[in-house]
Order: structure tokens, then sequence, then C-alpha cells
């Protein structure tokens, strides 16, 4: 097969953040191109945003089911081959669930349902159709938080003791969700947002990151949630003691309260041998420290694990971002789409949230929950 | 007019690097999609190219002459609307002006062209055209660069005092030409770069930043050139006193030797009441400095410009990078020839580098060359 | 009176780290002479470190009970007026006693006591004498911490809604304490450092720091404390989840096994209004920021409180660091030994933590000992 | 001999920056005592200093000339051993050269003196007195700065390509010397401060720390100097391109109308292997580089050169300052006068700037000055 590969989005409308993100990532690479889309329950909405982007009128459907049945109507090479899940998270599982079952592959934003039942049907459903799977948690696309996963998996740090996971965020800090702020309203919201809100939008990318850098489970956790801002409906800041699969310690707090604070996602890991610290704002530099001195590890400086040089487009001191990091997760994805078409392996270098993460992340919103209402120290990782 | 832009890639063959980032610059914003090519001096290799962007196999041309006789011949709508010139400083002219000749909107890399006086009859060939020529100085790009301008204009610092503008790198500190390094290659020769190596590479990139952000012109200045790495044919190194047309001092320097350095462009500007300094490897701070206080001026925090606003996709704390920039010189110069096709005026808040801020870069080479010649402590800037 | 003030040092031999500082912290504005000293339980040691100090034979005695009576004997003026303990923990009550006893005021090292009971006794001691005492949590001395209380003071930030403290040090990430080190091998020692390692050696820095910004109290807290170098007795990392008097939460952790860690204590308070961010490697700089903006405030640069400016020496730009945070302390506190003996009041631009600070460190460590050996997820902070 | 050194200070009245930061550097590693000074022209103020640093009062003398004859006429042992000079750049000369001609060593502020022929004389009259000479050249003091030496001197980076350093500061952005600003009076005042203002005052600092980190001299060098501010009688702002005796090239700029700089002095300096970069403002870190990486150089973390070990006095993450390393330029004096009492060579890890450094920056303020004036590119460093 030599073409593109055709994606069809869900969600998306014309004022959405994330749905923007996904499209720019998606073309990015030149292997995928926007087809059709279903992207507002209001089909003017949808209209009106497929036609900015300057897809045909009969390509741009009233609703994920009738593009989803319309689509697989088409010829093969021109109907679309995966459908995209920008969709508040209430919505992420009805997409997925039908065009899995219309043989359509599926990549979909987080957290990947909107509870833990619906997560493991959807984890069955994936198997059961033998497609391919993608969560969007876009951290771990960054090619150096792949080198701090390659840093771990070589030992050079030893066992792993600590780990330290914070994301806070301010933009919360007022009522927003009483000042038309769309981004704000679905979040703050239980029947679409999910019973968790800051550590379901947020604190899900920390666990995500801590696990994916330190291959290690979080095993039991100690949560304090709070909703500070008054009449809002879910959490806005959360502090998490960890305990790890390997006897390692950790902190992981989230917050969209930290006034003045941007999207500081950062993590710092630390072994017997060294440590490692990453912090989302400044992307490009991964500092490694020892008690022998303290690194910084740039993209394309130097000696580098195939992993991450996979993930870097540009020479050394031209700086790469979020979208890169995004587009990274669709490439890779749209490679296993292509290797599973051509009944080929996918290289392991590349790699991408499954929906066995997805799994876990809700999974995590339901044991902090859990150890929230708790009087109890300690919550065993809900299974 | 309701469709994407047709752009036909002129250089651009699998191996370059900034053909690469052109392709997907283009694409970001959904406004441009790429549908033909000449990439390659050898057809073969311009083949491949095109195939590996799923290109159909007659639109990839042999030579940028039968791309432009060639498309030309297909119908509005169809066939390319502009071209976009990525090949070598000395390769630069004759596709440009092929193209205008023939109706052809222009995208092309810096600098313009392999000397001043073919840069001049560019600008001239433009002038008659009437049509849309663009030249991706990126780093004008960044929303960082656009507010640092905006804050000059406002006249918030007073009347301008001193520029340092750096641009150090240390990718050529070793004879990389000898090394069939295709990049290091072209740029050291000087038939292929021009009169000029790292002035011409890096050094114009820094004149027109110093430029663009102060709107004020350099009169005169005095350069050191140096070419360290031995049988280099061109200077790797070098050191410039400007003197601009208000009477402000400045410094200039520029490296290809400074071994360690990534891509290290950055620039601090003074005046009466104050100072900004802009890095381009964090792109997304803009220090604003003076006796009262030192603030970072960030993406999408507080009070921002409408040109720095018009710039940004992401919410803060997400970092765009060195792609994002350049995407802002594509997208603002597809709306440019939007509106050419529409016969309407261009927003100001959207700008791109012209064909005259190419004329000064060529002009900004002779003259530190002239100046590197002379005993004279003072060069005339040349017109 | 219109002299320097007289110290006499108990601990502080010649291979300690933290004498050394104090020596230099207290002489350094001139306020202060070191007069005498009994610097170690070895007579000869406390011989070799005073001559080499400088110090006249009879003024360097075998024991601080010794040195007590001794210049107790000698005429005001002559006889040193406050002692300086810097001796291991457990060390610390005995001779601020007797001291306080004898009319001597006290200048002493952290955490205040071996345990709570200690340190409630030294409080009574000190209620009783009239005299004055000191505790060296020497972090509270840098002007830009005094800055961030008076930010939090003025109400800037509105309501505190949460605090971040975090002081990773990785010394003692292999058994220290068996290669003849003396800083690890005392600190590691129950006998002399206390129930606490890690918690008592720095954790109380960190607690102490939180509340002396903020102002708030720790009410309750939840925590994980863990002993990760095989072989040690004491705790070398913990975790802990905070809750403050009003309502505010909290991480605190401390560890001294984050591997390549130097001694980097920070500390992230933010508001209903806006935020603070400061880290002690980097002391010069306090980060404060809001959704409208994020500024760099700096020593000496524009407006800045009374507090902060009268513990800056140096104008903008020239680093002061630890010695002179740790100055600090000393200054204020022999301004608040003159103005005892003048009869006057401290001015209360100075300040110095209190033996009621004293009293809460010590109630720190034992309500983290009680909480991490407890199944509940809150232990009260024990009175 | 077993003693304190005795020192007696000229100039450093109480409202001098200066000389309160030679007071405290002097005492900070007892090694010194202040025994006497004449503080200031007016024998009022020079009480009133006096006093205030509690010396008795037959020691606060009403000039140098009085201290010097008075203390000379002291026994051994009681007498000053030195005189620090800390008066404007006018009053360098006269009471060094009395000094040493009555057999007192000397530290003096810098520039060594108002002009190259009394540099060259006092270089003389030290060689014939056979005493200890220092120069507060302090910045070479901090042990980052050493540390980069002993990098260069390994021969790690290869044969030295390029230096560039820069000094911006802004606190002259203003006609500050119009407002009875003490500090800036002085120094934009050709009488007391010598033929070049900022130059002389920072650009000699510049100069200094290029030359000691490098071990290169300059051999010719282009300047180009203004006097922004009006009224103002000496230069504020100048920008230098330098070559280097091993046919380095460089720029070195200094600035006091960098509006919003503090005291930004920092250095960059490539070899053919390698680059280093060091910042006055963040001066416990020194960064090396390479094509192979990025490190970061920290005092006492991992392998470190003994010369910068010797100029450490905390474990790693203790931050030093300013203070300190002017303090490592009065303890190597100290160490130096001592082992010239005892008639012992001064250990090599030991260094401070010497007559021969201050003689090389009054040669380079004139050659700076003719430069300015001369429109030959090239101007030969004055001998």
């Amino acid at each position: 097969m030599h073409r593109k590969l055709r994606m069809g989005m869900v969600g998306g409308g014309l004022d959405a953040f994330i749905g923007a993100v996904h499209r720019r990532a998606a073309v990015f690479d030149h292997e995928i191109e926007l087809v059709c889309g279903s992207f507002s329950a209001s089909p003017e909405k949808s209209k009106r945003t497929g036609q900015s982007l300057y897809l045909p009128d009969d390509r741009i459907y009233d609703s994920f089911e009738e593009m989803i049945q319309r689509e697989k109507e088409l010829p093969e090479g021109e109907r679309m081959d995966f459908i995209s899940i920008v969709t508040p998270n209430h919505l992420h599982f009805p997409p997925a669930k039908l065009a899995l079952e219309n043989g359509f592959h599926v990549i979909c934003d987080k957290p990947m349902t909107l509870n833990l039942q619906e997560a493991k049907e959807l984890a069955q459903i994936v198997e059961k159709s033998g497609l391919v799977f993608a969560l969007t948690h876009n951290y771990t696309g960054y090619p150096m938080v792949k080198e701090a996963r390659e840093i771990v998996r070589s030992g050079k740090l030893g066992q792993i003791r600590k780990v330290v996971v914070e994301y806070p965020q301010g933009w919360l800090s007022k009522y927003e969700e009483g000042n038309d702020y769309k981004q704000a309203i679905w979040r703050t919201d239980p029947a679409r947002s999910g019973a968790a809100g800051c550590m379901g939008d947020i604190g899900t990318h920390a666990e995500n990151l801590a696990e994916y850098i330190t291959g290690l489970k979080i095993t039991e956790l100690c949560a304090d949630l709070t909703t500070f801002v008054p009449g809002r409906l879910l959490d806005d800041d959360g502090n998490v003691l960890l305990r790890f699969d390997n006897g390692a310690k950790g902190v992981l707090h989230a917050s969209q309260i930290s006034n003045g604070e941007e999207n500081a996602l950062k993590i710092f890991v630390y072994g017997e041998l060294g440590g490692l610290e990453w912090h989302q704002m400044e992307p490009n530099t991964l500092h490694y420290k020892s008690q022998e001195g303290h690194r910084l590890i740039r993209p394309n400086v130097g000696e580098m694990s195939p992993a991450a040089k996979a993930h870097i487009r540009l020479p050394s001191g031209h700086p790469e971002g979020f979208f890169e990091a995004f587009a990274n997760i669709y490439r890779d994805f749209a490679y296993a789409v292509k290797a599973h078409m051509n009944g080929e392996q996918l290289d392991p270098v590349y790699d991408f949230p499954s929906v066995y993460d997805g799994v876990r992340g809700l999974a995590f919103i339901e044991t902090v929950i859990a150890s929230n209402q708790s009087t109890e120290k300690w919550t065993k990782f809900v299974q």
C-alpha cells in the first residue's frame, strides 16, 4: 500500500483546542490526510468546521454513527482508514466501540473513557477486533521522555527509589465554568468529564508519564483531593503519595488552581546511581544528574538512544515542542496501522500509549477517588 | 476562492534538512497542500522524494523549468499556485525569476540570492510581477519576536540605544565538508553559498532579526571575519560592530566554530527606558527588563499584542518551536496570496519577510566582506 | 554599649562543616567577635581549633561547662555575651540550658533539641530567663524569602490554597556512614540525631520555611518515610501530605537519596490571586506569577519590602548566598541582644527563628514519625 | 608568626559600597582583622566610620599619610601589616606608593591607578619594595572561574579560537550623577575616574577575566565607545573587537546603559574541542559544552581542579557569591603576606591579580580610548 492514511475525525469543532492539535499532529509527517469528520453535536457547526478545513460537503457528517456507516460503504482506499476521537470524555467510548466493530482503527484522546468499566470493555473490544488503538498521552511523544525511559531501561540509574511527578496549572483558579469558557465547562462537569476533574484531566498524564519512564507500576496510593473554587463540582487539586511495585516511593500532585502556573508538568526520577529531571515547558532538555556530575541531554547532541533519535526531526538547537510530540504519537500510530495493513511488525523504536494505558488511567482515577474518601492511609490500585 | 493553495517545491530532496522543514511548515495550518515538485538535480532522486510524499508520478518533475512550464499548462485550481524554493543559494534566483515571470507566487529560503546584484534584480522582477514574494527568515515568525517588535514600536523602551545580536553555532568546528556531510559541503562552497559562509548562512538571520525587532537600519559596520578550520574556503566566524540610523550602537557576531553551541541565536535590545532579551533556544520567553523589574513575557499569559497573539496556536505552557515559527511565515504568506487572489488587503497583524529584506541581507553580506578587507574602521552599508 | 558582642562557641571542631559557617556568619557584619570556645569533646581538638582561630589559650576550653563557668567569672565586657551551639543534635539542650541559667544569650543550630520534651523544656527556660534565643533556620535569612513572606502578608496572593515544599539531596545515596564520613555518621545515628534522619535534618527546614513564608500552621499530616540504604538506622527519604489551619493543602518531601541533587530546597505557594516560587540554589530570584504575568523579583531591583531590603548588602546583580543568609540570622540576633542590653525593642524589620519555631520543628518530627507508623490517613500535629 | 594580619583601610566611608565589601571580605576567613583606617577625606566622616566599626579612636586617622606615619611608629604585631585601598581611582596611587615605601603590603581596588603612567611607576615601586601587592579583580576569585582557567590550561578545549566577554549594566541609564548619587558621581568624573568611564569601571574587569581564563593576551583591538546620556562626561557604553596573541578572535562589550541589566558579566570561550560559558549572576555553574554534550560543572560536584577546590567553602548546592569570591582574593593575599613574612613560597593553588594585571588594565583603557578616536580599524595594545 503506497498512500497516505485517511482519517475521519469525531469532535474537534471550530473552537476546540485539542481537536486542532490532533489535526495538525496528524498531517505533520505527511503520512495522514483528513478525509472526513463529524466535528460537533451540532450539524451546522460540524458543517462549518469541515468547510473551514476544505473538506467536501459529502464527507462532513452530522454524527459519528452516520460517518462510520457511510464511510464503510465507500471503497477501500477512498473511505477513511481510522477515526480520531477528540470529544469530551463521555463521548470517547461510543464512537471507539462503533468504529472498532466496523473495522476502523482508532486513535483517541485521554482519559480513555468516562469510567473504568467502559475502559475494560473497550480493551476487550480492541483485543477482539485485532485493530490498532492508540491513546494520545502525548507527553510520552517527546524525544527526551523517550530518552529518559531508555536511560532507566539501560540500568544506568540502578534500581529506582523515588519518583516525583508534578503537574501544576493555574487556569481554573477562578470559577471559569461560569464564564461561557468551553474548555472549563465540560472539564468540570461530572457527566462529561467523569468522576475526577483535575486528576482525570491532568493527573492521568502525570500517572502515565511516571509509569512510562520508569517502567514501574503504582501498587497503592494515598490521595487528598480538594475543590477549592466555590461552586465547582469536581476536584481542582490533588496530592497523592505513591508506592510502586519495586518498592520505590513517590509523590504525584496535580492542580488547576496553582495560580500563575501554565502547564508545568515535570518529573524527577531517582535511582541508586543517578537521577533524571524533565520539564514539559522546556522539553528539549533532560537533566541527568549523579554525585559525579550534571549533564544536560539535548536532542541530537552527542550519543542518544535509537528510540529518542527516531522522534527528533531537527538538528540540535532547533526547538521542537508540543505539536511535534503529539505528531510523534500520530506518526507511530500511522506506522502501526500500515504495519497492520501489510501484515508486518512495528519496529519497536516506535511506540504509543495503548488501550491498556487507558485502562490504567481510569483505574488511577477510581483509586484516587476511593483513597480520597477513605480514612485508611493506603488504598490498593484498583484492578 | 475556497480551497487550499497548491504548492510546488524546488529542491528538498530526501536528505535535505530545510526542505522537510518547509514541507511541514507549509501544511501545518491546513491552508496549503503540496501538489508537485522538482526535488533534486537528479531526476531519479526527485522521483524518489516525490513518491515518498505520495505525489502522483506526473507531478514529479526533473527540473524546475519543466515544472513551471507543465504546471502552467494545467487548469487553474489544479495547477500549483506558488513555488517554494529550498535549494542551495546559487539556485534561488533562477527558479524565482522563472516562476514570477510565469505568474506563480514565490516563497524562498534565505539568503535570497547568490549576490546583491541578483537580489536587486529579483526585487525588480517581483515589483513588475505584482505577485507575492516571501523570504523565510523564519525567526521573525516566533510570537515572542513579534511581541518584541511591538514593544519597541509602542515606545515603551524609549529611544533604542544598543543592540546585541549573537548567533553562535558549533557544528562546523571540524572540517566537516570533507566528511560527505551535505549540509556542510554546499554551505562552505563559494560557488553555491556565495561570498560569505557563516555570515551568509546565519549572520543574515542575525542582521534581519535585529532590524526586524528594532525597526532600525544598520548604516555602517566594522567586521572581522575568520576562517578557523584549515582548508575551509569561506568564513566560519565573524565579529561585527554596528551603527544604526538613529544613533544606536550594536554588536553582531555569528559563528559556526563556537564549539558546543547548538543554534544559539539571541538578541538584546536596550532603550532609554528598558530592555528586551530573547533566545531562540527558549523561544517562548521574552525578557522585559528595566530598572523597575524583570518580567517574563510568555505566549498567552496576560496582555499581549494582537500581532503576537495572531501567531500563537496553543494555551500557555504548551511549547511551540521552530516548526511553528516557520509555519507562521507560510501561513501569513498563504493569507497574502489569498488576499492577492481576492483583491483584498492583508490584515497587518500578518507579516513575513519581503524581497526587500532579501536585498538587505545580500547588502549586509557584501558590506561585511568589504569591511573585513578594509583597514578603515567603518564601512558604509552597501546600497 | 558601644562594642562588638562577644561570642563563645560550643562545637565546631576543625572538620565540622556547620561550625565554620556559624563562625563566618557571626563576624560578617562586624557586630560580633569570637572570644572563646569549647570546640570539641576532645580537649586536644578543641585546643587545635581555637588556636587555628587565633584565640588565646586561656579562652579555649575543654567543655562547655568549663567555658560557661569560667567566662561567667570574667568581668562584663570581657566575658562572652552569648554562646553559639553547633554540636550534633543531642548536645544542643545541655549547653543551651546551662548558658541561659547563667545569664548568657543563646543561638543554636537546628533541630533545636533531641526530642520534643527537651524542646518544650527549653522554651520554658528561655521564657524564665528573659534572654534572647535564636535558632538557625538559616533559609529564612534569605532576602527573597523575606520578600515572599511580605507578599503573602500583603494579601496580594489572596487566601493561600496550596503549598509545595521540596528538599531533595543526594549525598546519602550510599552507605556513607560506613566511610568515616563525619557528617554522615552522626546524622544517621539515632542517639545523636534524634528519632528522624532526613526529616529531622532537612525536613524541619522545609516545614519551617513553609510556615515562615505563609504564616500558616500545619494542623495534620500524612507521612510515608523510608530507609532506602541498607544498614542505615534512620529514614533517608520522606513524603508528606499537609493540611494547614486555613484549609490550605500541601505537599512536603525531603530526601537524602535523591541521587544527583545537591541542596535543592524549593517552595511553591499558591493563593487565590497568584503564586510564588523560590529555589534555594538560585536564592536571588523570587518568581511571582499570576494569570496576568510572571515577574522575577530580584534584590534591589524595583520596589521591595523594608524587611527584604534590610537583609540585602549589595547592589543588584551581585549574588549573595548561603553565608549571607546565615549572617542575617546572626546580625538580627546581635541586634536583638543589643536591644535587650539597652532595654529597647527590636525593629520588626529584623527577625530570626525563635525557641517556638524550634518546638514546632520537634513537634513536626514527632508527628511524621507517628504518622509513618499509623495506618490512619491523617495524624494531628503534636502539640 | 601565629596571629591574624592587621589591616588599615584607606577610603570606605560609611556610604561607600565597595569599602564595606572589602571589609567583609577581609575578615571572612579569620585571617585578617581591621585595626585602623583613614576612611574619608573628611576627618569627621572618617571618625564616624571607624567608630561604627568599633575601632578605638586613636586608630582612626584623618589622612592616609597620617595613618602610614603613625602606624609605622607602633611596634610590629601591633601596627598594621598592610593597607587596603578602596578610594576612587585617582586616590589609588598615592597611598599605594607611600605604603610600599614605608614597608606595608598593599591590596588595592581596580582600576589600579588613574592612568597608565602611574600604573607602570607603581609596578616599579612594587618590584623595588619586594612587598606583596594585590589588585581586587574580584571576579577571578570565583571557584568556577578558576575551574574554567584550569580547563583551558589542561588543553581539553584545544587551541582557543574565540572569546566573547560581555558586561552589561543598566544603572547609569539616566543622568544619575545629577542625583547626589555618590557611586555615579565619581565614576563619571574624569578627574577621579580616569580617561574612561564604563570601560574603566567594568570594561577592565571583562578584559581581566578574558585574559585570566584563557591565558591569552590581547594584541590589538577596535573600539567604539559612546556616551549616550546627555551631560555625561565619560563613555557609558563600549563595543570592542579583539585579537589575541595566539590568533584567537573576540568581542568585548561593556555598558552601563543596558537598561534592566543588573551586573551581567558573562564570558564564552571556544576552542577546537569544546567551549565554556560562565555568568557572574549564576556564578556556581560553569557550562562545559562540546559537540558530544553539555555538562554543568558545579562546586564540589564530581571531579574538580585543586585550584577550584581550594576556593570553595561549602558542600554542593550551598550557593557562594560575590562576597566569597572577593574573600578569596583577600585570603590568598593574606596567605601571600604570611608566606612573605615567613620567607616561604605561596602554594600555587592560591593566586590573586598582581600589579602587572593592573598595568594591563590601564593599558587596555588607553588602547580603547585611542582606538575609539582612530579611523584605523586596528589599534595595537599599548605597552
